[in-house]
């Protein structure tokens, strides 16, 4: 690759974004900031992130033109979702510097090559299987001990999209079925709770991780993230263990969002890996001396990160379709801080702004 | 006025700002994260506000055809800089809610008629008076004890300029001629240190202050700002009753800031009012539970203020000109904030950034 990008990058440079969701919206305010013009990337006419952005190119992932003109207006190129298609990343990537590198996204965007590429490591995940045909998701189902797994597409699944909960071969090969797409099948775990960790490497390979919080879920979704995590005061330490061993696994340079199941015995296994900015880590806003998104900003500007600190507790609430209508009573409450990502359509399921309340440090109820 | 502007106002709403500086920038980004779209209007092809704005209308501010449509495509108006032509303000007045309205720029925009208003609530200032000529200036000069005074212009004077100090009514007379514009001649006063305080004041007339701060000056801009003030312990609450005082008297919705006089014996004499987000105000984006940035958008758009809560002490410093090419510095400080406004040109005397640097709290070395 060409790249004659200086390290770090000078400010009045120019972040490319591809997409443009509520992700790429505050990574462009945290770009902006620090005094960076934020070129958006996306098929939409309009998005959260061309809002705020400089430039805005309109265009397919598959557009290679587009493409092409794209990465000659920027100084270095970040993505907010991980589906990006492989052509498009490797084509940037011969163009100008992508952080994180095509290798994140690789291993990211396949349920499959993630899990194998985690156990390499070392670490370990929950017992699954990949299935393509409804014979190998019976022959999976059984081998995982027969009892209940989930089956989930290899690809392009989010929000609990694409995800099936079967207690049968003939479940589990009916799923995979239906989902008409290669499958993992994994087996059901029995765990104490969700927690993830957010944390970034530097182009220098310093790794800073924010606190592992805690997440609940609600119809396969997100709903709150409780920073930090109270499911137990052992998993701190693995879990920043676990982070820094996948962020030099994959020579990666930004911030990352490592998803793990607490079990019982408070051991950790990874879930999933997303090779970006990350919901649970909407929290660091308001809550530490520095956002994910600055973090990000200055991981794949090749600035240095800033050790992360977290002076409050908080509770990071989503507001999911309907809820962002009871914006009025988020915006008086004084100690919560609402963002709100300037979507029009309040969509049962869609993702249209968060709340984060502050508690004294240490002091969550 | 035809007010349909709902209060408080829907997110996805528009804000129109007058103004691309900085201040516009850092109130755009502000807004954004409520879910507001922003709108600048600036007679330049590019400027920091407009490289985060979801549109932007390059024309003049006498521009009558451009105002209406302007106007006619946003839902409230607010603005960056005092110096509107109050022309413009009326005109936009007539058309959508202004917030700050036109009487706060009527007063802030003349010095004569700001110290005027000042006095009407009896709150202190230095000695004045208006001086339009050399023999005006003159007998201003003499009638103000003889000694030394501060010749300024009445409008349109910023950051210093359009300021000159004298030690004789000749000098008086000269520096009147020289400034070839109505001015005024204030008597020089034997200060302790310089203060400001900035407050909001919300649609329905409640008032939030921040803590009040010291500010240094190097070559007539604004240089560090101390927050909080420790020039005194007394200062405090007599500052909130003066910024109340003038909220009030203004009708005010938004946040301004008030430059204040320490004086030897611990009063308090009103320097200047600017009636909008204030330079010795940055402090609050890393410093406090809310920026003065997002206080003023939540009053103009008639949301509930935030009670303002600091919560670490902070020394902000202004980069100005060159200073900004020590970035690489600054943004390694572990425990300091870097702002950059996007500007390409670091010319003398410019504002092209500042660093917000935290201490625990009531700990400021």
């Amino acid at each position: 690759m060409a790249d004659d990008t200086p390290v770090p990058l000078t400010p009045g440079s120019t972040i490319g974004i591809l997409g443009g969701g509520q992700l790429g919206r505050m990574l462009a305010t945290a770009a902006a900031e620090l005094g960076f013009r934020i070129h958006v990337f996306v098929p939409d006419a309009t998005s959260p992130a061309s809002e705020v952005a400089a430039a805005h190119t309109r265009a397919d992932y598959t557009d290679v033109e587009a493409l092409k003109t794209f990465a000659a207006a920027v100084d270095v190129i970040t993505y907010e979702f991980e589906n990006v298609p492989a052509e498009c990343a490797v084509l940037l990537a011969g163009l100008k510097p992508v952080r994180p590198g095509p290798l994140a996204l690789d291993v990211a965007q396949d349920r499959v090559r993630e899990k194998d590429f985690v156990r390499s490591l070392g670490i370990g995940t929950a017992p699954y299987a990949a299935a393509a045909t409804a014979d190998e998701a019976r022959a999976a189902f059984k081998a995982l001990g027969g009892k209940a797994a989930i089956v989930k597409t290899r690809r392009f699944g989010y929000d609990g999209k694409g995800q099936v909960r079967v207690t049968s071969a003939d479940a589990a090969a009916e799923a995979v079925t239906q989902l008409a797409t290669p499958c993992i099948v994994e087996g059901a775990i029995d765990f104490k709770g969700e927690i993830s960790i957010v944390a970034a490497r530097g182009i220098d390979g310093r790794i800073e991780a924010f606190d592992p919080v805690e997440n609940h879920h609600k119809d396969g979704i997100l709903h709150q993230t409780f920073a930090p995590s109270t499911i137990s005061a052992g998993p701190g330490a693995e879990a920043w263990r676990i982070a820094g061993a996948i962020l030099e696994a994959l020579n990666y340079v930004g911030v990352i969002g490592v998803e793990l199941f607490v079990m019982r015995d408070g051991s950790l296994l990874v879930n999933e890996l997303a090779p970006r900015v990350h919901n649970s880590g909407h929290w660091t806003m308001d809550a530490c001396n520095v956002s994910q998104f600055e973090q990000h900003i200055r991981a794949i500007a090749g600035w240095p990160l800033k050790p992360a600190v977290r002076f409050a507790d908080c509770v990071m609430t989503n507001l999911i379709g309907p809820d962002v209508l009871n914006w009025k009573t988020y915006a008086a409450e004084p100690h919560a801080a609402i963002h709100l990502y300037g979507k029009r359509d309040a969509r049962p399921g869609r993702k249209m702004g968060h709340v984060n309340r502050l508690y004294p440090l240490n002091g969550r109820p």
